[in-house]
């Protein structure tokens, strides 16, 4: 039976500050990328989603990023590789004692915004970050764009790591996300997101931009909890699979990419 | 054999800051009390004094604050308990994970500066601080000021707790420290500290400011390293307690103040 | 004819973070008091407030506060009254080059939350709070809880001030805010409200929580713009103060209460 | 008579972390660029930084950059243009309230670290800063290195330009800086660099890396005022431009490169 894991970003409230839908979409999802304090997030944001995700049985990541509250840690900040290594070590820190306070288990690591996406394509900021994780538990899953160089530098390192792809985003031929700035990267009929996630989820593939099948095999599938209508999203998401006997789970180390020749 | 902890607080440069001789004074002290972000340090600050504290045998502790960087967390804010517990939950984190990226223990927690002092006077809020560390990790030892309700608090909920004393401070008969405003307040010669500190450590007793013998009975006594001889001043401590025939060793859950009636 | 400013908290967004309801609430008020980065705001939403401001025809105000982005300047800070001064100083200057940038005039200075209540009963914060702000221009007008010492520092040193009243907030009978932990602290009916806007604004007068008439004379009344209903409750005060024929203006230096006997 | 402007960048401690050596430079240089607190600084440091150049008759210039401070604005940010004009602004108009508090003029503006580097070569960046700036006055004087895009996009608002050089930096024969990971590239005996001083302000020209004679005719030399040494240094090349009968003073609007052709 396919199974695949569904997660999505949280915990990005910061002090007075409100952002996302996190109890509306909690009952939908597997996993949380719960942000660290750097891009959004502060301690008490943290242990009341860490406490959100224990009632609902979704499984707890951390979600560090560069320290860019005002960019929302989407600016690259060409910081040294080893800054960046440091920055994780202490985000996963942050997070992993306010799991232990409400008695869960960190699960997963993923990267927020620019640091994922440049890591994606610069092998030494990937090791460095993925050096940065396993320091602290070597057990811990580091989720990466699937086929890009985070899941390599994981690897490499013998860090689990899992494949992600983005439900709502379109690809190119060559397996990559078409970039935001072009038309159609962002698909929004709830419906067309739904069965693309089944088609990932089952077969692999997605249907490229330009109409070619894509080999797509990822662990998880990334959903957005800051678009209106995140929840009804994820809870169609979670229809069609169970529509199509897909099993939706958190990761399970013996089942990732890392596992498979060639992920 | 009488035996005494000497800590003091590192790692608290920021970024292209420098501040404090760290590795003057390694070198003399059992016990470190490392920076977390939020009054000072930062990730690679962080992760460089453990490596320093490894190297030299110094235990590491976590010295969390309010967040200030701007007022080096020396300033009263009155956030809710609730919000502090959060921030030393946060901060014990971040170190945690460094001490477990050097293969070394977190073995206790000094709260720093206005806090520190707050929670000396507050119940509520040192619970709340005790509360903070032991969801995290119950083993951790919590350091408060002697004879004030941080050792209280730590107690109540079964947390082990070491009083402290400070070396250079002059103390009032009831053993409360003499407020910094007042004359006399901090003791500059390096001899009288030495000297004090071995009888704090040996005989339990203090000479106040009025003359006064007063009973005062630490786990571990602090030194500063901010300021200038810092590192000749710790020197002088350790060679008057080896003359003295008085261990100087880390904190040791087996005998600490908590488990001392009346402590 | 009776004379009313209306002012209102704005500019209160960060980076990613939407807060408040600038836009919807702009054309029903006539000062707004404009968030300058210390607890919230950041320059992109100033430059963006200070543009609609211009475009609404709506007096531009400082509103600055403790450095306290976490807390939303909401929680005291015992920063010394020479902090306290150079920060306002350092705020008014920041939105003044907006004001510059955009061609309209800085009027006033109003702080905000925790600064601005410990100023209220705190002489010596509130003498370094108006010099913070005389130093940049003596021309400003320093707005300040009617009544309190943030009126009374103004004046010493020669500040224009204008006293404010709360259009939403129960009064006691000696002038002072029922505390908002007290039951009926805020009124929520946007009748009463507008009414009690008239009534102060052409009387100088409310009906204090006991029901005594206490005399409340101000020069501006504070909607706030980050409740539900914001904008309509700040249409229906605009809609009775037309119906009782008092006009609403931005504040007016000639018309101060600075210039009243007993102000 | 030859005239040249010596500036050195101040105000750069922050809180409780003391930085660079304002004090015992103070004489000898003609210009300060002050921190405005975003890579550096603090409101009550700008206020004292302002006060001692009032003291020693130092002309006072804002020093914006990058919002970095863990990274000390030496870090490349990708913020948009827009972004970094209102940094700018915002800067400049809370150090303008810190001269308007001493009574001094705020006569230039020179960017920080990464910002002027990026900007130096990227045309689009430029021009957002220099309107940046030319908003809140468009007298001030916008610093930028000799020949590069800083200079051609505040010619190209109409802003006042000064051409900047740097004393103790080696340069290409192309007339760029060498850059600081290859060897030479910093001089570091005061003899030299006191030499090149005078040579680039009398004859408008410094001898390259590898020999060849550039013309280099700055409005301004900078002197760094972190480096061991930088008093004594600062003092060596005021002596030998007094002795080469050169003036220093600060930057002129008369005088500056943006008056002469090709500047």
């Amino acid at each position: 039976m396919a199974r695949i894991d569904i997660n999505c970003d949280m915990g990005e409230s910061f002090g007075n500050y409100i952002y996302g839908a996190d109890e509306a979409i909690a009952g939908y999802i597997t996993s949380a990328n719960v942000a660290c304090g750097f891009h959004a997030g502060d301690p008490s944001v943290m242990s009341r989603t860490v406490a959100l995700c224990r009632e609902h049985g979704v499984a707890v990541g951390a979600h560090p990023s560069f320290p860019d509250l005002l960019g929302f840690g989407r600016r690259e900040i060409n910081a040294t590789p080893e800054e960046v290594r440091d920055y994780l070590t202490y985000q996963v820190g942050a997070l992993m004692a306010f799991t232990r306070a409400h008695g869960v288990r960190l699960v997963h690591v993923k990267a927020h915004g620019a640091v994922y996406n440049m890591a994606a394509q610069d092998k030494r900021l990937a090791l460095a970050m993925a050096q940065g994780v396993a320091r602290v538990d070597p057990a811990l899953i580091f989720v990466g764009l699937a086929g890009s160089l985070l899941i390599d530098a994981a690897r490499e390192i013998g860090l689990p790591a899992a494949a992600e792809a983005f439900a709502d985003r379109a690809y190119n031929p060559d397996g990559s996300l078409v970039s935001r700035r072009l038309p159609g990267a962002v698909i929004h009929d709830p419906a067309a997101v739904a069965e693309r996630v089944v088609r990932m989820a089952r077969d692999g593939t997605v249907v490229s931009i330009t109409g070619e099948l894509v080999t797509v095999s990822p662990d998880t599938i990334c959903v957005h909890g800051d678009t209106p209508g995140a929840a009804e999203l994820a809870r169609a998401i979670r229809q069609e699979l169970a529509a199509a006997g897909i099993e939706a789970g958190p990761l399970d180390p013996l089942l990732l990419c890392t596992r498979r020749p060639g992920c």
